[in-house]
């Protein structure tokens, strides 16, 4: 299996010249291309790797499925898509314009940015205390406790993110956000910012294949549900409006970050991290979505 | 399996209360919201069926399904989404305006009006070869002969079909669509106008299921990526603006249609049609989506 | 004055440059863009003229003018503002998607193509007759009964007037128009295909300037209002979403077409007709504008 | 001519009952509907008066006339327009949508509050100087070093404004704005608190009438240039997306506000101010517009 990722980069490695790293804040443009990692977790806890399996990279958008699991933990269903919809978007991540018009109430899905900020002000806790529980969440579910978040990143997502702040404010107007504008969007940057590599991707994938066994200390959940919910989610929303696109040619629930990463959730079978920091148009590790094709074809993971 | 059937449509027969009969034609709203039927059909060539599994309804919007295929068949995946796009969407099934925004180039996907309207120009065929060749293909792959259009339901909506004409118009001004608008648009109202029942569904449905497997007379096909094709969209874009949510509730890759009837595909498996035409506020029929979540539920056919 | 008017064309040539002939169609790209000539009657009847005055083009958005009128003659003011509004609009004279907003009920305004096949749609007649009108009163306010549409470019427009048919279909859907969709567009594809000169323009204007007078034969006219709706829409939105700026810097109320025309209504003064085929970017005559600047300047015509 | 007003008053005052007195804020909802002032100052000095000209209530929206006033004599015509637009539009001035439309660059035009928020970004000052400056505006040209802000209103804009705010960041993140959003934004709500009489507006109208005489302590100045300007976007966008109506009934270039008042030019004849909070469903005063109509037909006033 080792040997089988590694022929999959391999294979894949010309898919840099495809992408570009992302730059819009100098510490990510310093990421090399040709950097590529990949990590299969199953369930039986055996891992697989090959590359730079153990890059550190920033998990950006990839957090948004954590945020999401905690919004429901802490709100429930209901109280979580009375604010946020269930609904895929031909718009880009950063789309803001629908949420001014008319008919609509609320942002279309938690994979995009709008929607993501709702989950991240529907975590509960006080200032600081709203990170530090996203934060241990994904600890405990990569079960690694040496996570932590980038400094330097985080400092310029929250110096640059305008656009950012537009959604939080306009979402403010709407009264889809309670509290802080300014304070929820603190704890976004700083999701955004915390380090994984792939081997975390991996484990965090293969938790919510495994149904997401394992959050006793968080009370009564129905994990069925949560995972439903997470990798339902995932599926029609994870790749932004590639999703749909990624799922005829992929078929594993996933979600992106502009970091680099793909997380990838195989339900009772297993979870996949793959790292590639050269983005694609559509925000997408260019190698990253070869090797999830590659992997989904080797070993027969297309859902569709 | 059939005493199932039965207890599922039972459990679901109150949410008749929460949809509306289509009406926007007269033809529609005849149909009886009671009228409920459900039908199984695995790949061993079982069938098991409960309620008005024989009621004749018009396919309307699942022949999106017919329509991509067949144009897939005949124009292969690079031609056909180069017209259309594989982009879930927040937005109805009839709307219009985004193709008019100066980014959009296409529409979002194939199971929206515009993007299925785009999919019946590509099916070859001059005048009524191009509706002859959807009409043989449904007959085939549901294997009834017998299946035919209604021609009342066909006039009507081509009298009433304004806003659809209004879309063909506006894809020909963007060179999407070759040809006679009003000719393209003539077949795909007879298109939606087919007439099946739960069965013929089920059976169409379980045809996708099995890889489409039975092609031979259209000639060489890869067999596996039509199917991902079919499926993959279905799952994030066949449940219109309900997608998403219908992923986490459902997790079986479904089409809806307003004639009442809802297609679901779970691969390697069966095909599942069900009838129930009381529609609920995205166009979906009410008392079948929860037929459908209770099948799901209990037969384990969830993917997420 | 018609030194003025001389040196006032040689001053702008230039401007030709910052121009292009529309040639959407192949008969108005076979206007000579070096072709220009300006005409200013005065409500004493006198006539100043300078250059290719006499030289014919199709009259295309300023027949929009024409259509409000009569619109407003055969049916008031109120039952023509309930199916188009008086709205200026950031948006170019062929937009469309705002009608399809769930918010929005009417086309913006009358001198945008949406809201002219509404007027025009509005105008008594069935059939031939509809046009013969608008032909008619043309006639009648131009003082020139050899006006009439040119054949070819009317089958042009016809021919490839895919977008306003998808505006017409449209509209057609939200209810706003009665009758037959392409026999409306019809009409409306003749009557921007009427032929006149810069002396028929400055008539117009001349005509409007002096409220309207000569209409006996309509019946009874409100003329003071008819000339204030027909000369503040104008002002506000005659010059597409270059009105607001064309109101700054020449501040006379003027409606352009692509032509290369533009009628400008200077009131209880005088009627402007200026001919330059070639156009800038928002669709009005590039020299046309510069004329009109200089004009307002010298005659100290600039209301703002 | 104050009993002319006085009856003029009285004549509209049935249209307190069309309207609603703001409440967004506290502060706004304590104003009596029934308070009805109007002012007329001529460009002799005279001034005519009736009902409650000398209630004080909050400029709102009119400052935009001023803070454009001073953005253009801070920085010229072409760099204010670079980062605004001159068109009208048929969205509310709290539009924020097209800014995320890839099509669109700037704010429509500087009477919509993104347009606004850009042209108070202009003037040119640090912290308070910025405010300072605009206060100081509008003492000398309404001629009452008495004129302040309402600390109240202000705290209670600033307190509210996330929609402002959304668009302040929105223009942040597309380089429309340097400098501090905060502080820009703090600017703008207190340039909105500005509290003034039906005198005072009458007396800004009188000074732009008189092609802004006065300003020499500015500097060299196109005055033509500047009333040209003000009056033109007045004409063609103050009046919300009501302007084009506005401009069919009134034909006096004007300026309204949430406050209750409207301000009036009358080119070279007179400025008009009138009061009276209840306002319509465009946000514009409801017997202010009543008002502005009678007068416009007593003095014969319309421009078209």
């Amino acid at each position: 299996m080792d040997n089988l990722l590694m022929e999959i980069i391999e294979r894949n490695r010309n898919l840099v010249r495809n992408g570009k790293v992302a730059d819009y804040i100098p510490a990510l443009g310093k990421a090399n291309p040709e950097d590529i990692g990949v990590c299969v977790a199953d369930l039986e806890g055996n891992i697989y790797k090959a590359g730079k399996y153990n890059k550190k990279f920033t998990i950006q958008s990839i957090s948004k499925v954590i945020g999401l699991m905690l919004a429901l933990i802490d709100n429930g269903q209901d109280r979580v898509f009375e604010k946020v919809g269930y609904e895929g978007t031909d718009e880009p991540f950063n789309t803001l314009y629908k949420l001014d018009l008319p008919h609509v109430f609320k942002p279309a899905n938690p994979m995009i940015n709008s929607g993501a900020i709702i989950t991240t002000s529907l975590v509960k806790g006080n200032g600081e205390e709203k990170f530090e529980r996203i934060l241990a969440l994904i600890r405990k579910i990569a079960d690694n406790p040496s996570i932590d978040y980038n400094h330097e990143v985080y400092m310029s997502e929250k110096s640059t993110g305008h656009k950012n702040r537009a959604m939080g404010y306009m979402m403010k107007s709407m009264g889809l956000i309670n509290g802080d504008v300014e304070s929820i969007l603190d704890c976004y940057f700083k999701q955004c910012s915390i380090e994984v590599d792939a081997v975390d991707l991996s484990k965090i994938g293969a938790f919510i294949a495994n149904n997401c066994k394992g959050l006793d200390a968080y009370g009564k959940i129905d994990r069925e549900k949560l995972t439903s919910i997470l990798v339902g989610i995932m599926s029609t929303c994870g790749m932004y409006n590639f999703s749909s696109r990624y799922a005829v040619e992929v078929g594993i629930p996933s979600k992106s970050g502009v970091g680099g990463g793909i997380m990838g959730v195989v339900k009772s079978k297993m979870g996949i991290g793959v790292y590639g920091p050269a983005l694609d148009e559509n925000g997408n590790s260019s190698v990253g979505y070869g090797i999830m094709k590659d992997l989904s074809r080797e070993l027969k993971l297309n859902l569709f």
